[in-house]
Formats: structure tokens, sequence, C-alpha cells
């Protein structure tokens, strides 16, 4: 699964890096930020693998009225607030995930979840994530696999294991809006430089402000 | 979760009936008897209960090749067969439908599976939702409960529960194709003639064969 922000970057390249052959999925499902999925495309092209967009852009009706992420009368807030959650968002994209994947034969999808994340956003824990292949594998009579290889590092570890790989990091997309350049205020720049900071790794973003 | 057949009209009317303030919701993901939603609306117009459709026909990109729901270039059988699956489609379901939940703060989804199904569609078996509601409560960090509570009832049983609820069966339908009436040979429509024939009770619906 890849959003086209950092934290799928990494996991794409580094399965890659590990010999699997790697298939990309993206979603539009309403964002503000739909610019991400655009990137995604690029990024998957960068990185030599194919990628499928799946619109479900309709969802944006399920979660107005809750979430900053597809509602602009929603406050985006600079750190992490309630309605940044796009409840339950991530299953539903593991769930088309599982469903493309046994149309292409894959056996496993990676899955960007990492440390940093985990406190606030319930889908990007592993005892959520775990529960999740456990249910893949009952509903599909497969043994179907979800795997977040870096469920325990913080997001500047992960830019660390990202800068190492070579990962086009200037590429990623991370803000919640759409914009040309990031707009290095909603709580998605705030972490992006928060992370690159503590990684001491120079910020290859352009904010703006 | 309303899909306009016999099963999820059955839960839905029961439900209304056992006091709960029920909200349908319903999908589009691609499929060919995509008049089913159709049906859907006027069967929760009939039972007095709100209804979301939610489109996501994009879907038949993932479920073409797949399913002889969505792909007529796959023969639709008459008896069971693998690729009347559509791999997890009603996990996606159920993950929108809690999305969608937390959005109206409902904290029930009712789920039409029953024990017809159970031997053929891995989806439809207790184990499958019970580990999700499972995993949808750690998703979310709520108490979100999903409730099949025909689980252990044949399609029969179900009819004749309708039938006691006075629901409008004659309204539903099961068709897998979309012409104006019934095919009669499709896998649903046998199991829908065959569910009439045990439980005793005619059979509204007009076939085409």
């Amino acid at each position: 699964m890849l959003s086209g922000g950092l934290d799928s970057t990494v996991v794409a390249a580094w399965a890659k890096s590990q010999g699997y052959n790697v298939n990309a999925i993206t979603f539009k499902y309403g964002q503000i930020a739909v610019k991400e999925t655009e990137i995604a495309v690029v990024i998957s092209e960068k990185l030599g693998i194919p990628i499928k967009m799946v619109d479900m852009s309709y969802l944006k009706t399920v979660f107005s009225g809750v979430t900053s992420l597809v509602d602009r009368n929603i406050e985006m807030t600079s750190t992490f607030s309630q309605p940044i959650i796009a409840p339950f968002r991530n299953a539903i994209f593991l769930s088309v995930a599982v469903a493309h994947a046994i149309g292409i034969s894959a056996g496993k999808i990676f899955y960007g979840a990492h440390g940093s994340d985990a406190p606030f956003y319930p889908d990007c824990r592993k005892e959520f994530y775990q529960s999740f292949e456990n249910t893949a594998q009952l509903g599909t009579d497969t043994e179907i696999q979800i795997e977040a290889p870096f469920s325990d590092l913080t997001k500047a570890e992960l830019i660390k294991k990202g800068k190492k790989l070579s990962v086009p990091l200037e590429l990623t997309w991370s803000c919640y809006f759409d914009q040309e350049k990031h707009c290095g205020k909603c709580e998605s720049c705030m972490n992006r430089k928060r992370a690159f900071n503590e990684a001491g790794i120079s910020d290859p973003t352009e904010y703006e402000e």
C-alpha cells in the first residue's frame, strides 16, 4: 500500500530491495491531498514497480463531517487532534488490498505503519493489523499476510532506513493539503519536519511556511 | 448492511422490530446486478429507514477477471463455483460500514450472514465476522459490534422468519443479473427457489425461466 508519503515509500523500496515482486496500490478516498496519489504514481515509476490506483473518492461522503482530511470545514490542526482521524480508513484500504492481492495472486501486503503513529492512530497499531491479518485469512480462506516491517521504528528511524536505501525521499508527499508546496503547518508536515530533524538528515522539502 | 436481497432485508426488518434505530447502507461495487442497490432503496423506504448508498463501482477493476458477479466474461454457474466469490468483498463492505457507523454514532452493524452460505463463502462464517469485530474494535478504539443475528439459520428458516415479520419478500432481489425479472438460473436464483420451497412458502418471484 503506497500513499506517496514517507513511510509507505520506504517500505515499498525496502520490500523491493528484499527481492519481493512488488505491486503498489494507492487510494483516492476523497482526501483533500488527492495529489498524494499522483505522487504515488511518480514514486512507483521511480522504484520500477507497477501501481494500481483505486478511485473510491465517493468515500468523501462517508468521511465528511468527521475528518479534516476530507472536509475543509473542519479545522486542520498542527498537532494531533481527534478530527484528523478518518475512522477505519486503513482497514478499508487493507480490505481492498486483500481483494486486489487475491486477484493478482500476491501473498503478502506490506503496510507502512510505524511506532510514531501507533499511539495516536489505532489502525497503525500492531494489535490492529495482526487481528486484521487473522480476519483476512478467515475471510478469504488463504494464508495472506499483512506485514508492517517497520512497526517498531520511529518515523525518524524510518527516514534513516530510507536514506540508506537511497529512497527518493524528496519526492514523497506528507502534507494534508494539496498546494504546490507542503504547507509546513499541518500535523503531517510537522511530523515530517520533526522526523528529518530527529534523524539528523537534511530535510529536502520545500515548505510554504 | 442492506443489499436488497432476502437475507439482509429480513435482518433489517428484524432489527427494526427489536426497536433499533436502523440506518441502512448499500454498496455499488461494479456488480452486474447493480439493480439490487435500487431495490435496497425501495425496501428501505418500505421499512421506513434511511439508507446510505456508497458508490464504489470502481472496484469493478479490482474484481474483473476474478468473479462472475462483475465480469460477464466469466461463466455464471447455477451451482456454487469458486469464480462466484468476490474475494473479501464483504470485508470491504463491513469496513466502510464501520467508518459510516462511527460517522453517525451507531454502535452496531447488522450483517445478513447465515448458515446456508457459510460452507461456501468464507466471509459469511462466524469465525470471520467475529474476528472482524475484534479488528474493528482495535482499529477504531471503540466497542463497535458486528452482529449476524441469523447466522445459525438456514436461508429457508430466514424466509420463515421474514414471513412472520411481514417482510415484503416479493420486493427483494437475489439474481446476479440485471434483467427485469430474476433469471431463475444463476446460483443465487437457485438458492432463492430452493429456500422458498424448503420453507414451504409460496415463492412470489417471477422468473424468466
